[in-house]
């Protein structure tokens, strides 16, 4: 639906780029990428919450969880899941060749990979990819990161914020892929943030944690969620800055910031998903508490016939009222209000007319619109992204493989 | 897919069956449905478990919850929900029209209405036809009724099966309609099932219950759960046989023919899942327990990418293993086996090879087949219904009301 800007990227202080072509993909295609900081990061991640984890993960969640890293290795077209003790080893080689080539500590790779499930990693073709990699490295080049991570995705996703702390220019760089399988908690998602700003691993990882649970997590396009998802911060210092510290007020100016470069990133993901045209904002108020108001969000935003509804821009709140109903919080179907964008279509349980509901269809005729449901019970409110449900998304995802 | 067998009904002593048009649909279909028995019938029901209530339901689930109902009324076209206080006057009045006409207690009158939700239901018309539904009532007129409460259903359904009992041969009759928010508990569905046996209520209620967890709450067509969703048996001992009592082996009896009756129907509805053209039986095994089989079996059977992949006849097994691995149950990735139909495709978490993938797709070309995924953790196991997701339930869903 829409592209990101990539014209406008402003370096990060002390972090260089690459992307080259292994033959995972079919040619042609980039499908590694590397991310590297000339000194140790301070880092922090999220991984896929699915029992079954991709190899990569398995490499990397013990090493992140050290809070430090320096480069970053990736590959696209191969998810190297389900692969075994096989995919194990093929991570762990694949991160040792490059930390010799870059004479690192091996500690401080990351690997992290998208693509087919339960083929054999083509370790061979993608080892023989990074001394390229390495050599090829620009602080510029992070568009070229974006690009080769991509799978399904229709356009590459990047998006940054700059913040002033004590004076010094920060930057926060985000570049991420997804397109399918985009859910909670996360899919096949992969997110990385570079920032040059000096900050505490004390306040980074929580950081992370709630923009992705504001972001990444509060997005669906088809309700599944993949074995490869991950999201990882690198922090390395290098703009100068005063440390960021707990409690702070530049803690929140950078939390701020990072919050909407996330949520950039995930709408853009939305945006692209699989056969989508149109990116929706479930707007949940007056539940109970937060917690239900995400749940009754994401109902909506994950039920197929509300998804089609979208599609066929048909102004269908039976169905949304339904999705609501059937979520596992506290509703009084008496109470419920629910506008496109500032149309009302119900009042307290009840359609306010056709006339309300031929505007509405005009809304559901633009490409972005919003769907606010107010349970009127509570003070707890969630935002969701979804997008529609399409025959390009049928097709897609009967060819994916094929 | 397929359709039912209409022209083997045999009489359900005691019932009769009519059906009109009330001009509640386009022109030239019957649009409601009387089920009649001479004597006041023993009953019980199961509802939706949305908190989105219809009017029809406010109105039956009380009087059933009675154990006595002697006749039902039942529209398709207009679901009476969301539709507040007028809509359950109007619910309580063509069940006293229909009272007054029949000349029985208004408390033994069931209503139940499918259709658009949020537009009133226009009682006038339905009242109009209650005089003809009581005036042609016949016997054999089952068929008919399955017909006239049928929405975006395919095809009519009907399941009947015959027990003997102390040489008396009973009947159990079932009709069904459903093919859109097919989903636990139990979505835009409506079954009725028709018995002249003679069977105590403490045996009536827990078996209906049984059998529809393991029938009507064990498919998928898409994930969403309807306002009007009900299944009501009623029992009116005209066979003359011994009254099945608890703990017989003649309530066994009675509750196997009943969980094939449901079961038929159950397949049936997914079968004609909207744009379905796969029927595919998920049959989850090695559990850590029945109720943890369940869970991972329905993750799999609504996944869309896995629906999505039956429809491109792609034996994906990745989608599978990662939707088990999402499904909140206990999994060691490194157990699991795959099959399709006899076709192992993924043993103890690892890929079995391409020729096995390739024997697999042909397994998918069936219009029926099932998936078989055995976790190796315990003897919890359960079934599930499911379709395909096709370009024509987009298109279905998209212009379901336009």
């Amino acid at each position: 639906m829409t592209t990101s800007n990539s014209n406008q990227i402003i370096d990060v202080k002390g972090f260089t780029f690459s992307a080259a072509e292994a033959a995972i993909k079919a040619p042609g295609r980039n499908d590694c990428a590397l991310i590297y900081s000339t000194t140790p990061a301070n880092c922090a991640g999220v991984f896929t919450k699915n029992k079954v984890v991709a190899a990569p993960l398995l490499v990397t969640k013990p090493r992140t969880a050290n809070g430090q890293c320096q480069a970053v290795l990736i590959n696209s077209g191969n998810a190297n899941a389900c692969t075994g003790a096989a995919g194990l080893e093929h991570a762990q080689r694949s991160s040792a060749v490059l930390a010799d080539e870059l004479k690192i500590d091996e500690n401080l790779v990351a690997v992290a990979s998208t693509g087919v499930i339960g083929v054999p990693l083509p370790v061979e073709r993608l080892t023989a990819a990074i001394p390229t990699l390495c050599a090829t490295q620009s602080a510029d080049q992070a568009q070229a990161v974006a690009e080769a991570i991509m799978t399904t995705d229709g356009f590459s996703k990047i998006a940054q914020r700059t913040i002033i702390v004590g004076g010094q220019s920060c930057q926060i760089l985000g570049v991420a892929k997804g397109a399918g399988m985009i859910h909670p908690n996360m899919a096949t998602m992969l997110g990385f943030v570079m920032t040059d700003a000096a900050i505490s691993p004390e306040v980074l990882s929580p950081a992370l944690t709630k923009a992705v649970d504001d972001s990444f997590n509060s997005i669906t396009v088809d309700g599944d969620t993949s074995t490869n998802d991950m999201v990882l911060i690198l922090a390395n210092g290098a703009a100068g800055n005063t440390v960021i510290d707990v409690d702070s007020s530049e803690a929140q100016q950078f939390q701020s910031a990072l919050n909407e470069v996330l949520l950039d990133l995930a709408k853009m993901i939305v945006s692209d998903g699989e056969g989508a045209t149109k990116l929706v904002q479930i707007q949940l108020t007056g539940a109970v508490d937060a917690s239900q108001a995400k749940i009754a969000a994401r109902s909506v935003a994950t039920s197929s016939l509300v998804k089609t509804a979208f599609f066929g821009e048909d102004a269908n709140w039976g169905r949304i009222i339904a999705a609501v109903g059937y979520a596992d919080v506290d509703v009084d179907p008496n109470k419920i209000d629910i506008f496109f964008d500032d149309v009302q279509v119900v009042s307290e349980g009840l359609t306010t007319g056709s006339q309300q509901e031929e505007l509405a269809t005009k809304v559901l005729k633009q490409a972005e619109f919003s769907v606010r449901i107010n349970l009127n019970l509570g003070r707890g409110c969630a935002d969701y992204y979804t997008s529609d449900l399409t025959y390009e998304y049928v097709k897609i995802n009967a060819d994916y493989r094929t």
